[in-house]
């Protein structure tokens, strides 16, 4: 019998996958799930990108251009310009989801065994893009004590090998909430430019800056047009997921030859999604101002209920919708778990994501849990109870 | 300044990329271009599936399953079932196009430095695939003179290593038209079973088989459920190539589990696209039969103006919409940019694909051009005089 590779075998698995059995037959026991596991907003798609799609007039559903059409990625330049960053749309490549964005980077920049320098805990499928591009990811732990602030330079250096390509980096970030001040991006910048590496940023969540403070993306930094590479996606700025379109921006012009051919091995990305993506754009400012409004209106709920349970600890988040909280257990997973089989207040319980899957360091953020507020505040009120009555009663 | 890898420098670009910029400068000049280079048809897209999408009633355009939904994959199967092949909706993963499909294969079987016996002339993009996953395609010239039939089986032989992990096909073939008989499946059946090698076998252009010939998919094979890995596409079957939907299909549970964790990963394929191919798979056999005809019409048509060119050599294809022709010149590389940029019939002229980037052995098929079918016969009736006059005047 032929077997599959050892790529294959060290596939890593989210641990939030691993709970899904749990979660099901939690619902076929008839038990009501707060989801706080998932990073899929219930906010509703914007109507001119829905619109748009129910409007098309294609009648042969053709092949795009690999890069996306100049119209949208026109259009992605002046929403750039908006935000205080200033490319063309020969900069930027469209791609099917920020997911594939991360992948044709890895492939074009990176061999089997190079090495990205990543701060944990990180977005969990950046170890599964590393594993099918055959690198490897040399994580610098961030902490909860530090609301997971940049760690110093000094722990970047120590880990800089010849087979280091790039320090990758999440802001503002999932699974923490952190966004990096203007200075750490410039601590990175000249570590970057020292060592002669990429400084690739994933801003998918760009748009979700509180307490005002404003988002500064390493495309703004001035002379390390050849060392950046943005990643974006129009999955949770328009509450698109479904639609897989993000893109990636860079003025490295020999990066962008080498992921165009990447993106012309794969022929296009989706043509509906990149017309509801264009659309989108049209989406007037004042959805995003409500759209904020209600993340900060959960994530100020969720942490004053969170910071009424004894014996755990919260990193306050300023950007995302994210945080990551530390529980008087000793191992989330099983945690996790438990709430699902064992346990419920008047028939409902939560899920929650096991933060051990977001660090590569094995054995530590074991007792701490990543919660999306991705609910409305009165779910999160209900679901943070339930958190607070497990700990109660639960054992490790 | 930071540099790209070695894998990035190796991505190979088609040659017909290459052409492209002397496409656009003739049309700026107002040359009318046939493009006989492309696999875009211009057979419309069924109605029900572009209705279908019309018509969806989605508010939160939310990530769908990595998988594929349970509904669409069901009709799937029970597509397949009309076809002979009998698989569950479990033995399928919807992927975004058929080269994702190619991808997490790779992915899955392969590591680094691992091999795929693939005969030549192939997909030029496998190439590009097998770079990315940097795995190495070890060809096996199959010859115009045959019609580009399976070579003997002692040439595969010849070639398997240690480092061996599948033989693919595509069949029918691109760029070849050729339909493998059940005798030569079995023949590689045989063989991958002997040496414990997966068979994965691309087979979007299914439905266009000419002649009375029938498809015998590697997935009817008995005994073979372990070895055995099918890539499928909407995009060509209901000319829907801009909605980036595809499968993979296999028995096999190890690589299904480990394909859904590459799945997984990039969170699922895009939703309006599955709303329109799974409503595809509504359309009536009428359908079909009318493409079937036209396309048969154009081959024919195509194939008995070429023959009326001395010197050239036509494998007449019974599947998919491609043939190989070969031309009495030394390099249809500069043929081709030659025909784009220096000649023209009543300022007409045509674009085709040098061969040449079809094969990956160094030097052979140079001499030959693909042609695509995809245009109406009066077209190829015009294009083929082009080539024809081309002919008289073209010096190497």
């Amino acid at each position: 019998m032929p077997s599959i590779s050892k790529k294959g075998r060290n596939m890593p698995q989210s641990p939030i996958r691993k709970l899904v059995p749990y979660a099901e037959q939690a619902e076929a026991e008839g038990k009501f799930i707060y989801y706080l596991n998932i990073g899929q907003p219930d906010i509703k798609t914007p109507e001119i990108a829905l619109n748009a799609v129910k409007d098309n007039d294609i009648d042969i559903l053709s092949y795009s251009r690999s890069e996306g059409s100049d119209t949208y990625r026109n259009k992605i330049a002046n929403y750039y310009a908006y935000h205080n960053i200033n490319v063309s749309h020969n900069d930027i490549i469209v791609t099917t989801g920020a997911s594939e964005a991360i992948a044709f980077i890895f492939g074009s920049i990176m061999d089997p065994d190079d090495e990205v320098i990543i701060c944990e805990p990180f977005y969990a499928n950046y170890i599964a893009f590393a594993t099918a591009a055959s690198v490897k990811v040399k994580p610098i732990v961030s902490r909860i004590e530090d609301n997971f602030a940049l760690p110093a330079i000094a722990e970047f250096e120590k880990l800089i090998s010849p087979r280091t390509k790039a320090i990758m980096i999440c802001n503002p970030g999932n699974p923490t909430g952190y966004l990096y001040s203007k200075e750490e991006i410039e601590q990175l910048a000249a570590i970057v430019k020292r060592h002669d590496l990429f400084l690739i940023s994933d801003e998918v969540y760009r748009e979700f800056t509180y307490d005002g403070h404003s988002h500064f993306s390493i495309l703004e930094l001035e002379g390390l047009d050849e060392y950046t590479i943005m990643i974006d996606s129009v999955s949770k700025r328009y509450s698109m997921c479904g639609a897989r379109i993000g893109c990636l921006v860079t003025r490295n012009e020999t990066v962008r030859h080498t992921v165009l051919k990447f993106a012309q091995a794969r022929l296009s990305p989706p043509t509906y999604a990149q017309i509801a993506s264009e659309a989108a754009l049209s989406t007037p400012q004042s959805y995003f101002e409500d759209v904020k409004k209600e993340y900060i209106a959960r994530r100020d709920t969720l942490i004053a209920e969170l910071n009424k349970i004894k014996g755990i600890t919260v990193a306050t988040p300023k950007g995302a919708f994210y945080c990551i909280v530390e529980l008087p257990v000793k191992n989330s997973d099983h945690f996790a778990q438990w709430l699902l089989e064992s346990f419920s207040v008047d028939n409902e319980t939560v899920m929650v994501a096991p933060a051990g899957g977001f660090y590569s360091t094995p054995g530590i953020g074991l007792n701490q849990i990543r919660i999306a507020y991705v609910l409305k505040k009165e779910h999160l009120i209900k679901a943070v109870n339930i958190i607070k009555e497990a700990l109660k009663i639960y054992k490790d």
